[in-house]
């Protein structure tokens, strides 16, 4: 049957507009010319509404981990103590690159499928006796589909301490707004393959005056991720230290155009959108979700798979409908499945995910719900025309 | 007038064929689905005699520059002491990273356009009182043009000490034959921007059962260039630790299928031919040259720019014809230009960038050399056909 394409839901990598691509395919040009810092110029200054950054955003070469990456290696020396809020893998993951950094890694556990709520963070700061150097949040924790309250955590963080307050955006800047300045956020990164419909190999670093002056000091070893070699390039040149990821930042400069076109605000309303189809759209059809409405993230959702047929879901998907949806990972494998609805996704796409899950519970145990879950999401998508 | 494109001769980035483009344009996948380990273990495998190596070749999401950390903060541990070659300012870079992770770094300094020679390194390997761990040469030092001879000095390492033998092949790797068993390399590193005809983004690592160890033992701190995750990802699971730049992996795809198709063996002749094409066609025209013959890369020609013309030359080729070549590096910046011709370049684009010199020459002094260097090569390329 003609199902030509793959249809990719995964919480990234997501679909890649095809105006993207054209842009990527523009002829290579060289990093050393005069036409690169006009380019990345371009990007980083567009980029900034997008973060939420007073400065221009740092373009890396290098998947979302080099990001965080960067984030840690620039700022913490041994024995510092931080803060990391772990709701995930992803708040897991920095901690991990913290301790291997030799940092004192205090991890505030928040069950997964929750987020952290303002007052737990405040009763564990304030349980902390020694000071503390960062704190460390995930803003949609991709693991789990939570959207952690950024802004009011910060509000707690300038409160009670000094420490640089560290964002992880990767799975949802494009998708979400953001105040780096109003919301005390110092550094804010994001990965390229999410809501900002690029192909991975592109990581952002948003970084707040007084993010600068600490990097500027601190005598961590690194040299490939630090960023006084990129805010320095940046400054003095407009381009980078080291060879940049040029065709994905052509891709980058298109984004920033459909980003301007369909006016972030109404991304981000899209987004919204999207969530609240898919949500009201599986429970129509009484599918199990991790997360309340009220923690979920607008740009994935996680489906439970407590019963045999949502656990076989996932495959019958991809194998009769073409469609890719993401799995669990660590103590959620095998327990969710993850539908991304970010970026390049409009509300047809969310009809199509919702029409196959449809199909497939009616395979997997008979259950007519044909329609159903479609006719909740049309509702939905009509309120918002 | 219509000169509609760029024309790309710098030494990296240098130019995508159309068919590597269209298949970086394929349907975006998730790296966690059942298609990308296929993707991945094809490049990694068939990247193998490219890389003349007995292992799978491991990819990172990342410039060159970051391969050339992978090497090192894998391999090196505080105090180590290193022997780096330095023959030019990516020889500098990578004493600089293994300065910056606290290596004793011993530097064979070699006069900027000259190659090391065997002899030169044995005399100073045996200067040296303590254990070496690692010895470091640059297989083409990009920024000179030249390349260095890394069997012979292979040999002089084995036989001298115990230490691993990391290269930098990133200005080379895809345009001449490389050995690693034979020539006792333990790392070979490579980004795809040069030979290998993708855009920049990729970086490649290819890794002997001796370095293996050594990676598996060194406790130096690493987490996003940490070599292990990524042998260990692929040894398990056919993938990436962290978000591959997954269409660059398949531009690299079709890239093994352009080797293969072309025969390796004609790539390298390739090579040597726009090499030698280059040199006649500038002597015939007495255009001074960095390099002799013997010491020259295939991949890259540095013309000197010690009179006025020659001086002015880079901007004019750029304003006049569309073709960037790329300029001198530290302490050569003003003193040559260079004209990269690796990767996607056939003799056509060596006609090309000749015929500019000359039209240039008679713009710049009037001296009337019309056809001569394009008549030099033409003939060069008639004893190869």
């Amino acid at each position: 049957m003609l199902l030509d394409q793959h249809y990719l839901f995964a919480p990234g990598p997501t679909p890649i507009p095809d105006r993207v691509k054209a842009a990527m395919n523009q002829p290579m040009i060289a990093h050393r010319s005069q036409e690169f810092p006009k380019l990345l110029e371009d990007v980083s200054t567009r980029l900034m509404p997008v973060f939420g950054s007073e400065n221009p955003v740092t373009v890396l070469a290098g998947s979302g981990t080099s990001a965080l990456e960067a984030a840690a290696a620039n700022v913490i020396e041994a024995n510092d103590h931080i803060v990391v809020i772990v709701a995930g893998a992803f708040g897991d993951r920095f901690a991990a690159i913290c301790e291997t950094f030799g940092a004192n890694v205090h991890r505030l556990n928040i069950e997964w499928g929750n987020t952290c709520k303002p007052k737990q963070l405040e009763e564990f700061l304030q349980s902390i006796p020694n000071d503390i150097k960062a704190v460390f949040a995930t803003y949609c924790e991709t693991s789990t589909a939570i959207l952690n309250p950024i802004k009011d955590l910060g509000a707690v963080v300038k409160r009670l301490t000094n420490a640089l307050y560290i964002v992880d955006g990767v799975s949802c800047i494009g998708a979400v707004p953001v105040d780096m300045k109003g919301w005390n956020i110092d550094i804010l990164v994001a990965g390229s393959q999410k809501a900002l419909m690029l192909p991975p190999g592109l990581a952002f670093v948003a970084i707040s005056d007084t993010a600068r002056e600490v990097i500027r000091n601190c005598k961590a070893q690194r040299f490939y991720l630090d960023l006084n070699r990129y805010l320095a390039s940046y400054e003095t040149e407009k381009s980078t230290p080291f060879t940049p990821a040029v065709s994905l930042i052509y891709g980058a400069q298109e984004v920033c155009n459909m980003f301007e076109e369909e006016g972030f605000e109404n991304v981000i309303k899209r987004h919204q959108l999207l969530k609240t189809m898919t949500r009201e759209g599986l429970k129509a059809i009484e599918i199990p979700l991790l997360t309340s409405d009220e923690d979920a993230s607008p740009t994935v959702t996680a489906v439970r798979t407590l019963d045999a047929p949502s656990k076989q879901m996932k495959k019958m998907l991809k194998d009769k409908f073409a469609i890719t949806v993401g799995g669990g990972q660590k103590k959620l494998k095998g327990e969710i499945f993850r539908i991304g609805h970010m970026g390049y996704c409009t509300p047809f796409d969310i009809i199509k995910v919702l029409g196959s899950i449809e199909m497939t519970l009616k395979f997997l145990q008979g259950t007519n719900v044909l329609g159903k879950a479609v006719k909740r999401a049309e509702e939905v998508w009509m309120d918002h025309v």
